[in-house]
């Protein structure tokens, strides 16, 4: 099958030879504009369009919805600031494919791009419209669902780790002792607010731009056209998507997406976080903190069995320092807007497309191939904990406070256990020690 | 007055001379160490605190919450990142304070800084606690009223402009027009955002760590004392604060404060579009565009009348700048927590405070030196639109698109008007062209 | 030609399903394995590896240098964090390929990837040396030549509008005039520092971390092999590789790379302060300044002649705003190194790779598409010039500044010219004025 | 002593009501007015300023440059972006001090801030003059040594530590061994490129724009003022300074300093990477690594002996975030200029003297309170070198790979040693043990 682009797509393809094929458009803008596409002509088969063109436009466009014809659009996103050249591209490839299903050929324009496909929209409002309909179905369809994933993993660690007492941490140096269940429930806790943070900073983000054309007066529409076009993309997409509160803010400004990109940072940022405190949790064998078994995936070291490098945690960081450089370049393109139109829009798109996409497999390929084989090295937790001196606090009641401290300065000097220290004071029984010190005691209030 | 602090601030004085007395941890966190410290004497003679002694430190601590010992907090923000020393800066102060308000001695320890004054706390949850309530406070009691003055004076102007006509500009370029009103409405909506955005995003920063102490266990508080603090806070503060649902996340992370960047971020951006519209439009006065006349508020150049510089606008797009700067600082620091603590908190804090005192300081100055006095340049707007070659759409109904195009192709040739275009082509009367050519009628989507 | 590589990627495949086949690794890092791979087989070879094996070895690597066999290497960049798959990728095609080239089959390593093609490696010094080889390579060959042609063509510009005298702008308001060729040597000059930026951030760029082997001490290796390696790499590119000074360095930070972003991020600046002045100069037709007359690329609107989208300014601008934001995903991956290692290799030669071909390729684009055809609107520049009210300045010396003052306050309330102005006063003559308001003579300093 | 300052300084304040005293323009930038005011009298007497008047400048600019009336410039950042406030309140500082020197009232203008003190000067050269005298002498004066100063230490340490042979760590697993010399070698040589980055990012600082008054073309000066100018602020400073290659260059844009950014950005990045090292490698005392001992400057836990958080690790790591902050800020803000100004200068010049401070001062309280006193703890670093299954390796040539391979699988189950392994599997005697695992044979590579 011969291309089904026009002139249009074929000049921006010569004018913007900028960064090869993987600069191409992102597929679900692609099929974004089959979705916008096909609702405008059920639309406008309302506002008069011939019934015989509009449902073959309709049916074309449900190709391109359905990445049928992706091999079509093979624009990048480093070309006109509005997205008006992938506009055409959607317009262009839909009226070929439309008259084709209408036994006509391609170019002749029976179906015209413009005057059938593009009718009643302008890129103006089409490109901002499609940046919405792909990061909403993207974000629900694709990451939340993964982020609830890993969500639930890590709340079953945190209730399979409850009964694990082990050495807390604060500075990176011992401290009181926590469970290894509390300390997953802080990161269960981290990720429990990501569906919220996303719909939160995702509200505006339903409003679609359609209806705006031009400038963001609706110029060339009848009214009532915003309304019923935003209702049919919210039915073909099963979201809740409404017409733009003001069609002037929703072409000029994109802070719907920087509020978005802003709470794929904070994610990045949370993630970040959870998948270092567990490479350094599961560091050793022998010579690292080695409380957590990573489940091992790779062939590990030909001659040194138990060494498990922590591979996800190291795909999972690098897509977060992505995410927090993706989100400054969408900050920098949403401020530099200029009067009617922002023209940052396919660079803004494609970022925010590229970091929800990254942030959900990352986060599902760190579920499934990392946290949920997480073992507790119960063994060396329990080692680690027994040989801390920072037990030594449950004596103060007992044997006072300067006892205690002597007892703990012994044992650190010594290098001794604390138990050893204390008998060698003779400030307590080797079966009063065993009575008072107990951390299980020590990771709540009291009452 | 003598210093009211004692060894440990002077200890951490000497051993981070950082950036000079400017880099002072921010006003805010040392009146919000104040509230918390009053509460937690208010809380802790329920568990057992000498009334006297409790009495005393409420009084002591109400007077740094009223910044009434700023000079008494000399520690920067540069010092261990766990602000155990501001910690104890306040311990120390109150504590002397409270011991002179009992007719003691300072330094003697009568009121004993750790015992009395740091009861039942740790600085690993009492710094995180003042984090978010001065927080809290600065947004909403300085920022989002600052942010709702802006939109308020933005929406009138959106009114008083409504009649306007203007032309409207995208990629830079002439297109169709629009009113100024409408034009304005823009910005209102995007200010309107803010607050929804400021207060989703700072939802879980109502949520207060306090009663976690060294690593989120609540070890060595009695039951209860999180949420009657968490209480006590809401009370003096009359703001929603709770007890946080998990303190180990409240600890190890500060995704809260990130999310809360992310906001101060988009407001930054937004405002930045909004800044850089006003000062293009209002440029000029004889080779710009003219459409806008801003406040002259300093001595123009001398010699030149008319020249404003619109540095209203300069103040505040700078601000916009610092605060996307800001934001990243925030995020390297929320990503770089370790286990049960994460060690940037003064710097998460005052970057933070930082963002959001000269969002709002610059939105206020905005507004009522700029924003409030804008007026329309009536006569340059009106000479601009009916230069437009734009309006020569609305003549395609009646004489074709050909004859429509070629009148336009004339007018830009000769650099006449378009009537003047149309009359010499002959293609309709002086009457025919001013009954069709009406940009009032282009303003929006037709019947 | 079924798939040359082994289990090893294969593994990799299934192990990070992580954003698609656009998230391949870079093709330069593909080719740099090739060289290097190359360069490691005939040092081997002086080092006893067998010269068949050698021999086909480097015909196999040749194929990789020269991207014949690019579909091969089907890794993610969101893999370890040490680039280890993708460096056994490289092992796996060409030891299967080299036992083609010897008659022998795939998989039954005849040529084995660790033994033979691997030898005297690690991925934790193969990787790095490839990102330097690929960035260097990168660099030099595409990016800086096209920075040059752009600043040839700037400059060409800046002495063809030598002559033409136009009004300042500051503040985005009326000034002093200038030439047109003054504002394009700013341009000129900004650009030629570009090269100079690159080179000099790209100094510790030449170093190769090659014969550190795992963690920097070149366990494994002879004395000397780093030595001959790279200058084996300096020869095949002849570009000017060394050893790294310090293989710890070499492997556990990136700064160089860190260094290198931050020029490409200076030049990301420059470029969007340059871009955005000529799409603002280029504005209208009718409506904005209209200086400059832009190189029309596409079919303007179909209605409207003389509108010419800044489209390539635009394409420019998104460029840059993603190179700003890789320089953050750099920093913050730069910064997380652990020990003798940093693990966010891939992501920050992805990055990196990314932006300096954007930049590259924009820059060419912008040069041929926008620059190079910019024109003057003399017309409409001297237009603007003699509207000017700044011009008044030249009257001080004759009629004294009170004077001159009122000249321009009368013209500003009545919208008139200066010279109107000036007679209406009565202050001087026609000659007069017209003998002092010389614009020309106020571009320069006086003797 | 009253205020010095005059009416449009006034009248800033009143107008820039933002952020507070903690947001003036900061004292390095209000000393470079002092030198270079001082400068320009004296390069203005020889082109005519009475030299009573401007001997009397030369002294009072002397004493702003010295600091001493750094009271009387109570400016905020916050203001108009070309500084013009600023120069002004310098202008009317040093206008009222010069005439009370003279024995005449402020106020009346004996010596008046324009025509004398500001004399052949426009703020929009001043300001990007003063930001880069105020950079050029922090970096150099400051910045630098302290830095140097870092190395000298680190470099010590290199070869104190350069016989305690330690486990590698790579993916923050056990790798091979290294000298911890050879560790802190790598940290040597990082910090030994910070000063060349800096000094290659600062070449294009020591450029003065002062010269080109408003626009660039140096209106209202005489041919060879730049010049001068230039030089008597080389002298002044005893600093590299000269005149602006391009003037036009030097106010619309400011890449010489998003360069400087970028540097010291790389600093930040590779010192977080430093500072996150130490402050692992010193965790424990009992339940991390405990490699090293880091020194003890603030009382410890009262209770817990041992615990030495790494504050100054702290300190350091969060101005590092705080630099990579600023950055993007001074990124953002380089790359808004319009037209012949850059009206982000204020911003901008105090970002990057807020970094070079906090750089140069983290550095400085890190070396002298943390590196100096870093001990090595050589028990517990021998134990895990022996403890590591890693050194397996050396057993391959006498035993065999699969020999190897099964002790220390059995080692890895058992929780035993390697020779106890090896033992017990009786592949080879206790001697023989002894005599091939040396760990101190495998930090380099082999002759």
């Amino acid at each position: 099958m011969g291309r089904l682009w026009g002139a249009q797509t074929q000049r921006s393809l010569q004018n913007f030879d900028i960064g090869g094929e993987r600069e191409r458009m992102p597929e679900p803008i692609v099929r974004a504009f089959g979705i916008l596409k096909k609702c405008a002509a059920k639309v406008n088969m309302e506002y008069g369009l011939d019934p015989a063109i509009g449902k073959a436009i309709m049916q074309a466009a449900q190709e391109v919805a359905e990445g049928k014809l992706n091999d079509h659009f093979p624009l990048v996103v480093w070309q006109t600031g509005s997205g008006t050249q992938s506009n055409m591209n959607a317009n262009e490839v839909i009226a070929n494919r439309a008259a084709e299903i209408l036994g006509h050929k391609r170019g002749e324009k029976y179906v015209h791009p413009n005057d059938h496909v593009n009718r009643a929209q302008s890129s103006n409002d089409t490109f901002p419209t499609v940046m919405h309909i792909a990061a909403g179905m993207e974000i629900n369809s694709r990451l939340i669902p993964k982020l609830n994933t890993l969500h639930s993993t890590l709340h079953s660690k945190s209730i399979e780790f409850k009964d694990i007492v082990k050495i807390g941490r604060t500075h990176t140096q011992d401290a009181t002792p926590l469970t290894l269940g509390q300390e997953f429930s802080g990161y269960t806790t981290q990720v429990s607010y990501f569906p919220f943070c996303m719909e939160n900073a995702n509200l505006d983000a339903w409003q679609l731009a359609q209806g705006g054309t031009a400038v963001g007066t609706g110029l060339n529409t009848k009214k009532g056209f915003d309304v019923k076009i935003a209702r049919a993309v919210a039915e073909e997409t099963n979201l809740p998507f409404v017409t733009a509160e003001n069609k002037f803010e929703a072409l000029a400004a994109h802070d719907a997406f920087v509020e978005c990109s802003g709470a794929l940072n904070t994610i990045a940022t949370s993630l970040m976080k959870i998948a270092n405190d567990i490479r350094l949790l599961g560091s050793g064998p022998r010579c690292g903190l080695g409380e957590l078994i990573l489940p091992e995936n790779e062939p590990g070291s030909s001659i040194m069995p138990g060494k498990v490098n922590p591979t996800q945690c190291e795909a999972l960081t690098m897509v977060c320092a992505q995410v927090m450089g993706n989100n400054v370049a969408i900050t920098v393109g949403g401020s530099n807007g200029h009067f009617e139109l922002n023209v940052f829009k396919p660079m803004i798109a494609s970022c925010l497309l590229h970091s929800a996409r990254l942030l959900g497999d990352a986060s599902a390929s760190f579920e499934k191939n990392c946290v949920r084989g997480i073992q507790a090295n119960k063994e060396r937790i329990s080692k680690l904990l027994h040989e801390s001196l920072m037990l030594v606090t449950s004596l103060n009641p007992k044997i006072g406070y300067d006892n205690a401290a002597a007892v703990a300065k012994l044992a650190h000097k010594e290098g001794s256990t604390l138990k050893e220290a204390a008998l060698k004071l003779g400030v307590l029984t080797s079966e009063e020690f065993d009575t008072l010190v107990v951390p299980e005691k020590m990771i709540g209030p009291t009452d």
